[in-house]
């Protein structure tokens, strides 16, 4: 029989319907993986050799002569860099400047240098750069909130290639984080501890959800996940903000990040994702009650009218079974 | 400069970026319409004459000698019929049976009835049956919320050509479903008001978002649409659920979303859409703060990081523009 789960930081009920099930290859769909492109690709602008096709970049972090990441204004922003932020009352109608910031991360150098095959050093170089650009973005008065991401392939949001992420500061905190926030805060006075700390010490003991885990990070897929797939990544220690990571578990974690993406890679075939990351909208932001973690969605099914007329989700996958599958791919030997 | 609206019904923040703008033209993707497919399949389980490949009909509405609209079981149900509620409690997990009733709704005998190129009166047959379903939903004591809707083309969820809807009775109701109730209880606490026939005032006053209006039914693009070309339909008389409707208004709102369905079908070259209907968890609810409506959704865009990572949405349409344009398309005379 299908089950109905609830999903205590989303406050969504999923309905688990394995009956529906497919096996983890029937997600796979094509046979080119992206590592397989090529490294350079002339008509690329985030190819080096292009840099003067994109827009003037805003940060820029250099390894010997060249550069290895870069950060650059989003040539389609959908914030403007300049203006004031100004609000409108009319009637019902409450309006805002769209003013903010909005940059593209280019991860790396090669064409073909995502995540799932780069060197451990080249992922610590991109965590770096998010890192001082979530910093930086921050010290914008008008910036409420900053959120990172990444759209990989097509049906994740992308039609381009080259690695890159993106980060946008918004002029408003979105009432999704606000909300989150919230709840988090009540479970807190209900019982004095962080309901994240509290959801990793269950995952920790029950270990059947788990990914992987070590002495920093602990990466699971949530009991009520929304879809197949879907991963939590955290670091274990109670932060809720990702600029209070210290150098050694911002290592981790962007190595835990890797692991998970290559797991993806390997075991589905390179499948379409986005990650994006849950912090509280403010940098330094030390409350006791919201634990800051990466989201990792692989784009392997589609919401439909249930799920716009509910906001219920429909999953067919077993968190118990993704798991299971996902800590069994075997990963190539490092070089 | 681009412009932040809030929209007040869901509290969602929309970036309204019309320099990132298309031409309504522009989102055509296909040459064949789904009017033009053949009026029969053998293939087609929907299709008169393979009723006995599909699961016996749980309802059933004749013309003639032959029927009209017919709902039959979900084959691959999200839900399973029999079994009783149960919930569980283990540590933070909470858990429920899965049942509820899940059934499909082929509208209509012909392979090609598309709701945008069928007769009057088939429209108002496939409401009168969603009528009667919606309310037989309701009568298993198991079933705390119905949901109905369409899923209309790939981008929309579904591969199955024959026109068809979805009504599902879940054994919970929704957050979502919810918190908009309750939204809307606060906004009536402060002003004595419903918010969406206030709405509906303001709409019907400054008429720039309006695509159709008549007697009893109003349809208009949100000022904070949360993406091209979303429109709602609303009843103008205040009533909190669909069940409530006179015939007259019924049939008001069949011919109101068959006519919006047009609009986009020959405007935009027969989009993938979903509708949904928003309407209390009761169908003789009768409170003054929620006002029941369609919401239909063309899926001519992706969510990706971004929307996921914030719950803000970012629209590239005006909803002004997007009115204009589909109170300018064509229609066929009606036969």
């Amino acid at each position: 029989m299908p089950e109905l789960r609830f999903n205590l930081v989303t406050k969504d009920w999923v309905i688990m319907a394995p009956e529906r099930a497919k096996r983890p290859e029937d997600f796979i769909k094509k046979n080119i993986e992206r590592g397989e492109l090529p490294a350079f690709k002339e008509s690329c602008p985030f190819c080096p050799g292009n840099e003067q096709r994109t827009p003037l970049e805003t940060y820029r972090w250099d390894r010997g002569d060249s550069w290895q990441v870069r950060s650059i204004p989003n040539k389609f922003s959908a914030l403007t860099r300049e203006g004031e932020l100004t609000r409108q009352m009319d009637g019902l109608k409450r309006t805002m400047s769209g003013v903010g910031l909005h940059d593209v991360i280019i991860e790396n150098p090669r064409h073909n240098g995502f995540p799932a095959v780069i060197a451990d050093w080249e992922i610590k170089d991109t965590f770096q750069v998010y890192r001082e650009l979530y910093r930086r973005f921050y010290l914008d008065p008008r910036v409420k909130m900053v959120i990172l991401f990444k759209n990989n392939g097509a049906a994740a949001g992308t039609s381009l290639e080259h690695p890159h992420s993106q980060i946008v500061g918004t002029p408003v905190t979105p009432p999704q984080i606000r909300y989150r926030i919230e709840e988090a805060q009540k479970y807190y006075d209900d019982t004095g501890e962080c309901l994240y700390c509290r959801i990793l010490r269950e995952e920790l003991t029950g270990k059947n959800r788990i990914v992987l885990e070590n002495d920093h990070v602990v990466a699971f897929v949530p009991y009520a996940a929304l879809s197949p797939f879907h991963i939590w990544i955290f670091p274990k220690r109670h932060m809720a903000s990702f600029d209070l990571l210290t150098r050694s578990e911002q290592e981790a974690l962007a190595l835990a990040l890797q692991e998970i993406l290559q797991r993806l890679y390997y075991g589905l075939d390179d499948p379409d994702y986005n990650f994006v990351l849950r912090s509280v909208p403010d940098p330094q932001g030390t409350n006791e009650h919201f634990h800051f973690y990466f989201a990792v969605v692989p784009r392997l099914t589609k919401a439909a009218g249930f799920e716009l007329g509910s906001g219920m989700y429909i999953n067919t996958q077993l968190p118990e079974k993704d798991a299971e599958f996902l800590r069994g791919v075997q990963l190539p030997d490092k070089a």
